[in-house]
């Protein structure tokens, strides 16, 4: 394992050091991002660091750029499912998809900002294929076993704003697993899944800026969550949709019930008049 | 402003020091947060520099503690409104709600998990009052500017998993009001809002640990947030109803649109025939 002057150290699980890379240069398609990421981190890195990658980089990277005329087409080719619609006083319309990584969030992931004029950005194809790429890539580069997060920004159903998330993960736990282990009282923790691949990536977030071109983060101080490349990466995170309990809006599942509601009054008239639907 | 051997500055936006602090006792009811937090911290602490509470032992201080057989009553006491609920094939009930704190969770933030044998917590009555009683106690006593949340472990609608997010706020900026700024490309943010408080409480969960008995992470670097202590509180962050697309479970909605298109046809029968609903 290398040293670092850095701050924090993976031996004291109670400290946590985060920090920005610098010196990443504007991403083009083809971009190779190990060489990159691994230039501008230079030596810096230790066994047991977590680099927290913005979606957005490794989209462009990949060549996942559309001229911008075409983003509605863009959310709807990326969209499996509309969850929800809604269209503000101003007649602007919010969707709520599932994308086809099976995330639910606006606009199925498509993105106009920090973008090149002209153009959006989708998500990375597989991110968590390119997140392993990137872990698998920087081990062997700098001879350090780092674990990657790519991360997006994704809002929340019940709270306002939106926070960081992993959307791809390689080499790293993305839940803490802690059922079975016992509370400080000794009682069994049942239902406690920490999410602490969502955790790192809105800490990065906090050192990376929106407005700023800082779109690689290391975490340092959870090197216990570093593992091998072929650990269960974020798709592993979204919940399927017969344990979604909020798979549908609130007004799309109104509607569908009261058409569905409505028919079945109408079935039965049918049957009991003997007369066809 | 004092100066602390702990490593990060306020002074570089691109760095980020997380640590749990050590030697908060058992918290009785009464406990005097502000004189234990404070004795845990000395000298260690800065301007600008965010401690995340526990809600636990908050609850804890604020004597906020039922016998463990009062916890589904706890739970329909705490509930303004029932969102969804679930039955698991062993039987056991899964109620999403809103609490009185408008916040959608399960069980109503009623807690079972590392109190006392025999007991349930329930949330803090105010936690945004908790935590502005904190941050001045604590400016007061230390004579640093800080400011505080206090963290709650709260599920999301379609991530499976857990994370640490803000349920109150003192002296701090609960979201990043980027609105109006300009990305890389000059062009303007028109919907971030980064809810930097979640990402906050998330950081510091990663140094707290579920089984251990570290309540309180001190998060360095994002001097930047913290402000007056009449900011507004966490709970700006809960989303209102009336935006709030999936206020209802997916079942649950159809059920009731189901009961209104039923309820509809023989309306409108009635109507045709000229009889009495």
């Amino acid at each position: 394992m290398r040293r670092s002057p850095r701050c924090g150290s993976s031996a004291d699980p109670t400290l946590l050091s985060v920090w920005a890379l610098k010196g990443i240069p504007e991403i083009v398609p083809g971009a190779d991002l190990v060489a990159l990421i691994g230039a501008a981190a230079g030596a810096s890195l230790a066994d047991g660091d977590i680099l927290v990658v913005t979606s957005k980089i490794v989209s462009k990277a990949e060549g996942r750029i559309l001229a911008a005329d075409d983003r509605e087409d863009a959310i709807t080719a990326e969209t499996v499912r509309v969850v929800a619609t809604r269209t503000s006083p101003t007649g602007h319309v919010t969707r709520i998809v599932e994308n086809r990584l099976g995330m639910v969030s606006a606009a199925a992931g498509v993105d106009a900002s920090n973008t090149p004029e002209g153009t959006v950005l989708l998500l990375p194809v597989d991110p968590d294929a390119s997140a392993r790429a990137l872990a698998s890539g920087l081990r062997s580069l700098l001879g350090v076993e780092v674990g990657v997060i790519v991360s997006d920004t994704l809002g929340r159903a019940w709270r306002d704003g939106q926070t960081d998330s992993a959307i791809g993960a390689g080499g790293v736990h993305v839940f803490e697993d802690l059922r079975g282990q016992t509370d400080a009282e000794g009682r069994t923790l049942v239902v406690t899944l920490p999410c602490v691949a969502d955790e790192i990536a809105s800490a990065a977030d906090l050192v990376k800026g929106k407005a700023s071109k800082l779109p690689v983060a290391v975490v340092r101080g959870r090197g216990d969550l570093v593992g091998p490349l072929d650990l269960p990466g974020a798709r592993s995170i979204v919940r399927d949709q017969a344990h979604d309990m909020f798979r549908r809006g609130a007004d799309e599942a109104f509607a569908d019930g009261f058409a569905a509601g409505a028919a079945s009054v109408h079935e039965r008239d049918a049957e009991a008049f003997g007369s066809g639907p």
